[in-house]
C-alpha cells in the first residue's frame, strides 16, 4: 500500500481554499502512484473552527466540501477530517470524525473519543466522545485510524482512562495513521515524538502522523508529521513550518520504504530557532488569511518594537513594512537614532511624526480639569494613546495592520497602556518574555548587525518620563521573568517559588501584578503562542477577583 | 429538619469574605433554630473562578476555608459548594463538589456527574465527572443532593445519557437539595422553573434549590432559589437580584412549612425589568468587587450614553458618576442640550472638554502623510479615539473607570471605533439590542423624564461627518436586530433568516458584518450578559477566518 502524507496549511471556513487545495493534492499523489493520500484533522473546515461548529449551515458546508473531494476519489483513497452530526438522541450534536473515503464515496467513518479540553482546546464544547472503535481493511492491510489525542495518553499520561487503541489492538491491525491537529510551543516537538514513539512500540505497529501546518490567528501548527516504525523509530520527519507531501510504501508492519522522504533537517532546532520560525510564520498568515498585505507598527528604538520590525519585514517583505518613528518631548536622540538605523538595515519604508503638539493639545485641552495637578501617569499614558492614535489613522487611510510589541513580562505584570501600546491587530512578542526577546534579536543578528546594538544593549525604556528605565519600578528582567515562568507557564504557587530562592516580597509582589492586570489583557490583541501557556484563548481568568492580591 | 436556604453574594478568590459571609450567616441561622444551612454551588471561591483552579494554592485555600467553616458547625449542619481533588490516578485533577458537614467536620463529599461545557461554562476543562451516587442521612431524613447541572437534564433534555437522580432515587430520599450556579438571562427564569418543577414532579420529592446573586464581571447571577413541593407545585421563591435568607420545616416529602419564607413578588417581572435589574447589579458588583467607586462616561446626547449614564447613576448614586461632553466639530446643538439635560435630570457631575483642538493637532500632524486625500474613515475614528484619550486621562488621573456605551446591535456588525468608542472597564449595553436600549430607556423613564425624549426620539447618529445617520450604513435597527436576534442567538442559517422573509441582500451583509467583526469583538471590554448569547465567554469565534464573509 502506496501512502501519501499531505500536511497542508488550511484556512477557517474557507470550504473553496481547503477542498482546492485538498483535490489538487490527490490529483498530485495519483501521479505518484499514491493508493492513500492521507490529510489532517478537520481539514475541510480547519482547526480550530471553534463556535461555528454550532452552526447547522457550517456543517453542512463541511459534508458538501467531503462529498466533492469524495467525487474524485474514484481510483485512489483518501482520509479527512470533518465535523459530522451525531444522530443519537442523547449528547453533543457533533462528532470530531475522520471519512475513509474510497471508490467515490464514505466507506467509513471514525469518531474521536479522547476530547482535549485544556489550554487552547474546546472539544467537549462541540463533540460528542466515541465510544465505539472499528479498524478499516484496505488493500490487504487493516488500518486502526485514530484521531490526535487518542494517542495522546500513554507514557503514564493520566488524563483519560479508557484507551482507543486498547480496543483497536484486539482487531489485529497492522498500522496506526493518526491524523492530527497539534499546535505549536517551543517545546511539543520532542513530547509529540515521544509520545507518539511509545504508542508504535506499545502496539507493535508502525504509525502514520499527519499534523496541520500554519497559524490560524493565535495558533501556529508547525507540522512536523511524522512516520514510525513498529519498534518506535523514526522512519521519516516532516518539515516544520511549511507544507508538505511525501509518498511511503508500507510493504509489511516492520518494513516502510521511503518513495519520496521528507527534506526534514536532520538536527533538531533551539527553542529560539522554532520561536523565529513560529512567529514568521504566525505574521505571514495572519495577514494572508486576513487578506491584507502591509503592516505598519510604531519604532520606539528600544529592542522590542526593532525585533517585531525585523520578523515583519522577513514575513512581509521589506517594502510591505511601514515603521514609524513618533518622538516626545521625552525621547532620547540616541532612540531615535537606533529606530532610524534599524529601518536602514532593513530596508523597510518609515516616517516620522513627533507627537508633541498632540500630546500638548491634549493637556491644553484637559486644561481646566488637570491644572495643578503634579504630572503622572495621566500625562504618560496620553503620549502612549496618542501614538496609538497616529498608528491607528494610518492603518485606516492606508489599509495597515498596526502590529502590537509588547511582549510577554510587560504582558504579564501590565506594564503598557490600555489602547496606547497594547493596541494592535496581533501581538507577536506577547508569548515571548523579555529574557527571549533579547536572544531573538542576537539570532536575528547571526549573520549582520540588523538589530543595532545599541538597541540591545541600552538599559530598557518606556520614555514616557525623563529618564525612565523599566527597572525603576519592575524586578531585573532575568528574576521577572523565572517568577513569571514559575507562576504563569507552571502554576506554581508563591510557596513554591520563594522557596526556589526568590525574595518573598518580590514573588508576591509579580504575582499580584500579574492578577491585577487581568483586565488589561483581556481587551489585548491576540497573542501568537508559542510557549506550552501563553496569554489568550488558553489561559482564562477572571476580572474581577482577589486571589493573591 | 429545619432548612435555611443562604442566597449570597460571593467574591471570587475571596477568601476571608466569602467565609467571612457563610460563617456570619450560619451564626444567624442558629439563632432561628435551624438544623441545615444550604449555600450555593463553589460558594467557599466563587463561580466561575476559571483558571485559578488549576492552581495547586487556590484548593488548598478552599480546603483551609471549608475546615473553617467546619469548625463553626458544631450544632448546626450545613452544605457548601467546594472544588476537591481527584485523587485517582487518572482523570482530571478536580471534581466539582458539595461537603455535608455536622458535628465540626466533613462528613460526606457528593460530586457534580454532568458537568456543562457550552456557552459560558467550561467545567470539563476543571474537573472529572462523578459515577458515584449516594444519599445522605441526617435527622431522619435522606437527602439526595445534587449539584446544578445533575438536575438540568429533563424535560427532553437531548445533553445527558445518564442522570445522577435516576440513580439516587433507587436509595428512596425523601428530600432533594441542589446547590446550583445558573446564570442570568432574561429568559432563564421561567426555563429554570420548568425545569426543577418537572424534576419535583418526576421524583416525587420535596426539592430545595439555592442559587448565586451578585454579579461576576460578565456572568450576572439572579438569585430566584426556588422550593418545591413533591407535586412540583412553587412554594416558595426566594427574591431576584439580591442577599436573602429564608426558612422551612420539612415534616415530611409533602409538607414543607415556611417558617421564614422569601419576600419575592408574586409577579412575574418583564424581559426589560430583568435586564434593567441585572444591569444595576452588574454595574454595582463591577465597581464593589473591584475597590472602585465612580464611573465616568463620554456623553454625546444620544440614546445610549443616556441609558448607561441613567443606569450608572442608579447603580453607583449620581454622586458617583462624571459625564463628559465631548463635542467636535460635528457635534450638533441639540446634542450638546439633550446632554445637559439629563446631566440636570440625573444630578450627576459633568464637564465639558471640545476636541476640536486635538483633532486639529493629529490632522496637522499627519499632514506630511494625509496631504491631498479626502476626509475619511480615518479623520472619523480620530475624534472617537481622541474622546476615549481624554476619558482615559480623566480616569487615569481621578481613578474612574470608563464604561462602555456600545450596544449589541453595534457590536455585531462592527459600527464603533475599536480603541474609541469601544473603549471602557465593562461594556453596559453590549448584549442589548438598539431597539431594547429603546425599551429601556422608556422604562426608566416610566416615573419621569430622566433621558430626554429627544435623546429616545431622534435618528440615531455617531456625528463623526456632516449630517451622519446609522441607517445611511445600517440597515433600520428594527430589521438589523431581529436578523441579528437570528444569526447570533438562534444561530439560524441564512437560509433560513431568508425564507423568514428577510431580503437576501440584507441577510448576506449582516451575517458578513458580524463575522468581519470578530477581530474588533476580541479587544472590547467584557459585557454584562443578559441574553441566553452574549458577545464574550460564552462565544467563541476564529479571527482570522473566511465564512459566510
Amino acid at each position: 500500500m502506496k501512502i501519501a502524507l499531505a500536511q497542508l496549511n488550511y484556512h477557517i471556513g474557507n470550504f473553496d481554499s481547503n477542498t482546492d487545495k485538498i483535490i489538487t493534492t490527490i490529483r498530485k499523489a495519483r501521479t505518484k502512484g499514491a493508493d492513500l493520500v492521507v490529510f489532517a484533522e478537520l481539514c475541510v473546515c480547519g482547526y480550530p473552527s471553534r463556535d461555528f461548529l454550532e452552526f447547522t449551515e457550517y456543517i453542512e458546508l463541511c459534508e458538501a466540501a467531503a462529498q466533492k473531494i469524495a467525487a474524485e476519489c474514484t481510483d485512489i483513497a483518501c482520509i479527512i477530517g470533518i465535523p459530522t452530526e451525531n444522530h443519537m438522541a442523547e449528547g453533543k450534536d457533533h462528532y470530531n470524525s475522520a471519512y475513509f473515503i474510497a471508490d467515490g464515496k464514505v466507506q467509513a467513518v471514525v469518531n474521536k473519543a479522547l476530547l482535549p479540553n485544556y489550554d487552547v482546546f474546546d472539544e467537549y464544547r462541540y463533540f460528542e466522545p466515541s465510544t465505539q472503535f472499528n479498524c478499516i481493511d484496505f488493500k490487504g492491510h487493516r488500518i486502526a485510524l485514530t484521531i490526535c489525542e487518542d494517542l495522546w495518553n500513554t507514557l503514564e499520561n493520566p488524563l483519560y482512562v479508557n484507551r482507543p487503541m486498547d480496543e483497536l489492538i484486539k482487531q489485529q491491525p497492522d498500522v496506526m495513521i493518526n491524523i492530527a491537529a497539534s499546535p505549536f510551543a517551543y517545546n511539543h516537538d520532542e513530547e509529540r515524538i515521544a509520545i507518539l514513539s511509545d504508542n508504535a512500540r506499545r502496539y507493535n505497529l508502525p504509525l502514520f502522523y499527519v499534523n496541520h501546518v500554519g497559524a490560524q490567528t493565535e495558533l501556529i501548527f508547525d507540522g512536523g508529521s511524522l512516520v514510525f516504525d513498529n519498534a518506535g523509530n523514526i522512519v521519516d520527519e516532516l518539515p516544520y513550518f511549511e507544507e508538505a507531501i511525501t509518498y511511503y510504501d508500507l510493504k509489511d508492519k516492520a518494513a516502510i520504504e521511503l518513495l519520496q522522504p521528507s527534506t526534514a533537517k536532520e538536527t533538531r532546532q533551539s527553542d529560539i530557532e522554532q520561536i523565529h520560525q513560529g512567529l514568521l510564520l504566525g505574521i505571514r498568515d495572519y495577514f494572508y488569511k486576513s487578506g491584507f498585505k502591509s503592516a505598519i507598527l510604531g519604532l520606539s528604538g528600544g529592542i522590542d518594537s526593532a525585533v517585531v520590525c525585523a520578523l515583519a519585514a522577513e514575513a512581509l517583505g521589506a517594502e510591505n513594512v511601514m515603521a514609524v518613528l513618533l518622538p516626545s518631548k521625552f525621547s532620547t536622540d540616541h532612540s531615535l537614532k537606533d529606530a532610524e538605523d534599524l529601518v536602514k538595515n532593513l530596508g523597510c519604508k518609515h516616517e516620522i511624526v513627533p507627537i508633541k503638539s498632540i500630546t500638548d493639545s491634549f493637556e491644553e485641552a484637559l486644561h481646566p480639569q488637570f491644572k495643578g495637578l503634579p504630572f503622572n501617569i495621566a500625562e504618560e499614558n496620553i503620549q502612549s494613546r496618542s501614538r496609538a492614535v497616529v498608528l491607528m489613522a494610518m492603518c485606516n487611510k492606508f489599509g495597515y495592520i498596526l502590529l502590537n510589541t509588547s511582549n510577554k513580562s510587560e504582558a504579564a505584570v501590565g506594564y503598557g497602556t490600555l489602547y496606547g501600546d497594547m493596541c494592535g491587530g496581533i501581538s507577536v512578542l506577547g508569548d515571548v518574555f523579555k529574557t527571549q526577546v533579547y536572544q531573538l534579536a542576537n539570532y536575528i543578528n547571526r549573520d549582520r548587525e540588523i538589530i543595532p546594538v545599541n538597541s540591545i544593549v541600552k538599559p530598557p525604556s518606556a520614555e514616557l518620563r525623563p529618564d525612565q528605565k523599566d527597572s525603576d519600578s519592575l524586578p531585573e528582567y532575568d528574576i521577572l521573568d523565572t517568577i513569571l515562568k514559575e507562576y504563569v507557564e507552571n502554576r506554581q504557587s508563591s510557596k513554591a517559588i520563594i522557596k526556589m530562592g526568590y525574595d518573598e516580597a518580590t514573588v508576591r509582589r509579580v504575582i499580584r501584578l500579574v492578577n491585577i492586570a487581568e483586565h488589561k489583557r483581556y481587551q489585548t490583541p491576540p497573542i501568537l503562542r508559542v510557549s506550552p501557556k501563553a496569554f489568550g484563548m488558553g489561559r482564562r481568568m477572571p476580572i474581577v477577583g482577589k486571589y493573591l492580591s
